[in-house]
């Protein structure tokens, strides 16, 4: 049983995501997709970058306080690629804004999640970041994100 | 080649979500599930409620401005417990806030977007709720909702 289940450890929780700072969402092509979130829901596509290190070309968009992250695959053996191939297109993560990765990462790892980024790395749009693992989180693929700029 | 992908249609666009409405996540179990949203990310779960005719028990966070549906299917042939068969627990659904549902759902459908609610039904919250198919909206099943409260 992972360790947040256990009532006692509640009163050392210090973390606190603020709001959803983005949903990422496996699509197939980009520039299709793009297509659909603009003529039929209406947002406007401020933005489209390359994430070399995630064999990923992103697509950005601003819904009140939330982004819309659409991601295409660069490479068959990427990470978007074996999502789409496993479960389709579709949402593939859901990112939370925190104040302090840095602290957050080893408190929620003392909690028993597994972690798949120990430390912040680099993501999109300058953002530090780092990912927690599905199996521990409920099934969600679950990234967390502190915007330094 | 569904109609909105021809850029002319995009001057009769009107219809604008204002933001994300909420997250839907399909769980099998929402007392464990709920434990980690409350005692991990630290919300708060403010709603437990059961929406029968969708075969669900919710559990509702606030997170910024946006909300995290929890939910577990009360019936093995539910949509919930089929979504978890086929692909796992994890985001089930979308859904954007609109100001008006009866007026954007012919027009979304015009435009070649297949409907799941023809017209708009009532959803968890009380809200006016109707649902894309995510067969015409790459992979993501999209909730249209208006709050008339």
């Amino acid at each position: 049983m992972p360790k947040f289940l256990n009532r006692e450890i509640i009163s050392y929780l210090k973390m606190k995501a603020t709001h959803i700072e983005h949903i990422g969402i496996a699509v197939k092509n980009l520039e299709e997709s793009i297509k659909y979130y603009e003529n039929i829901l209406g947002f406007k596509c401020y933005s489209v970058e390359e994430v070399k290190d995630q064999k990923v070309k992103t697509a950005f968009f601003k819904v009140g306080q939330t982004k819309i992250e659409l991601l295409e695959s660069t490479d068959s053996e990427g990470p978007i690629s074996k999502f789409i191939e496993k479960k389709g297109e579709g949402i593939h993560h859901l990112a939370f804004a925190v104040e302090d990765l840095s602290e957050t990462l080893p408190e929620v790892e003392s909690k028993g999640i597994q972690l798949i980024d120990k430390a912040p790395r680099k993501g999109a749009e300058g953002l530090s970041i780092a990912f927690l693992h599905p199996k521990s989180t409920f099934g969600v693929l679950t990234e967390l994100c502190e915007d330094k700029n």
